[in-house]
């Protein structure tokens, strides 16, 4: 049962960036968007990425892979946007 | 080492909520920021505090109870500032 709570956990707040990502691709309206949220959680998700192969902690990996790709995105196109 | 890292990534993805909150309760700007984010991101966390406190992992209860907090202030704000 844990375990069941613990996978939907980890998919609800991997997915969760999903629709963040694809609002601020569409819009282009970052002005909400903190920039210091996604530079300190995108670190920090890089960090339980490295936490995870330290660990050979697979579901660590895989999460924090996905997470890091969205996070990493977001901030990308903070950065970008911000100046258009 | 390894143990460092994780708390060190806890800390950071954790706090990283910290300044999106203030700078949505500053300027009550939420078009950018994403509902479905917020709402699939805060349920999340919730079953990540349920899944810690099962298994009376309490590194993992304090985490989540905070990010739970920052994160359900900012998907209220959203809620309450969208119509405003």
């Amino acid at each position: 049962m844990h375990e069941l709570i613990g996978y939907l956990a980890a998919a609800l707040t991997t997915c969760s960036f999903l629709p963040q990502a694809w609002l601020t691709f569409r819009t282009r309206d970052v002005r909400g968007v903190s920039l210091g949220m996604y530079s300190v959680f995108t670190l920090g998700v890089a960090l339980w990425l490295a936490y995870g192969v330290m660990l050979g902690a697979w579901p660590i990996v895989l999460a924090n892979s996905v997470t890091l790709a969205l996070a990493g995105t977001i901030l990308g196109m903070k950065l970008r946007y911000r100046r258009g």
